[in-house]
């Protein structure tokens, strides 16, 4: 490592400083175009456009499409990650997701990213595609592995702060249920969006109840 | 109504039934393009040579590649709606689930269509769709209202069956509590297609159990 790698004035520091937010607003503009017209039909010249530079530029930072939806699952992985570490699960978990529930009714992507599905759109479209590239199934479900265990980490410190006894299947099992309840209720986000607030709570009041193992 | 209607020899059967099974041909083949490429790639031109006919028949039958995709949710919606009236709400429930979460981990569309989710890739797609087209997702949250409906019913008919009191509220969130586990299951077949089955079969176990309210 450079002597100077983490000095203040670090000639290196501001490109790459530079070089990260124009990654960051590359795939921000992907983000935008695979939702507003799905990933076959957003042209790489489209994303450009959006994110206001150069074809030629943009392909300094992602050789195609793939390697955009490739980096845009890496980043929820990051996205869902921190934000496990940061908020210790508890009670507040229910109105938490109904929340979030709320926003993904409105189909509203959540700004940062405090969610385990930032879009529904952009959750949809990337399920689509790894049915069919088996490059995004195999990074996709590389990266689910990865959330998994973060989402198991999560309820055993709950468990461990109760002073529970670890269960090991029995944390595997509440993962799935947490992880399901989730995205199936991403996906009811967007197919009934008129449903009554109270029935979700309870529902979710339920489900959670076996999640947390209260 | 014309007195030979329903006469075995009606001279306007032969060509209806033709007719639907044309119909039913284009969807097919719609239903394989949309998977195959995605709503927006897939072109009117591939589906008229997927389903073997020229693109001026398969325009009398549909508009465009809007009126498939509506047609393919109403085709959902009944096949969904037949399948419940059939089977009555049993304990099989976890065992029948299993059994259909391990076709979506292989990526198979499900013949006779007797699952909530024929395919996880259409199901995706669709939803993504409803995201970018008003009147797709009109129509998918008119039919889902229906299917949530059926859902209920069903769910109503097993307490009446049992002799139990009807709670409408406690309906609601267990039909709720139905499709989301559902549908969240699908997306977990794609996402994470090697995850261990006996943890699916208990976290399955345990909200079956509030879903069947025993």
């Amino acid at each position: 490592m450079a002597p100077h790698s983490s000095a203040p004035h670090d000639p290196d520091a501001a490109p790459s400083a530079r070089a990260e937010s124009q990654r960051e607003r590359i795939l921000d503009a992907a983000q935008r175009c695979f939702i507003a017209r799905g990933f076959h039909a957003a042209t790489v010249s489209d994303i450009a456009t959006e994110a206001g530079i150069s074809q030629g530029l943009m392909y300094r930072y992602f050789d195609n499409k793939r390697a955009m939806i490739l980096a845009l699952i890496e980043r929820q992985l990051q996205s869902d990650q921190q934000s496990m570490r940061r908020n210790p699960l508890s009670a507040d978990i229910v109105e938490n997701l109904l929340a979030i529930h709320q926003l993904w009714t409105r189909g509203e992507s959540i700004a940062g990213v405090d969610a385990a599905i930032a879009s529904v759109a952009l959750y949809a479209e990337i399920t689509a595609e790894a049915q069919r590239d088996p490059v995004v199934a195999d990074v996709l479900q590389r990266h689910d592995r990865l959330t998994t265990q973060t989402v198991c980490d999560w309820l055993r410190q709950h468990d461990l702060a109760r002073g529970a006894a670890i269960d090991e299947a029995g944390l595997q099992r509440r993962t799935l249920l947490m992880r399901t309840v989730v995205e199936g209720l991403a996906m009811r986000a967007v197919r009934d969006p008129d449903i009554a607030p109270q029935t979700v709570r309870a529902m979710l009041a339920g489900a959670m109840a076996q999640v947390l193992n209260d």
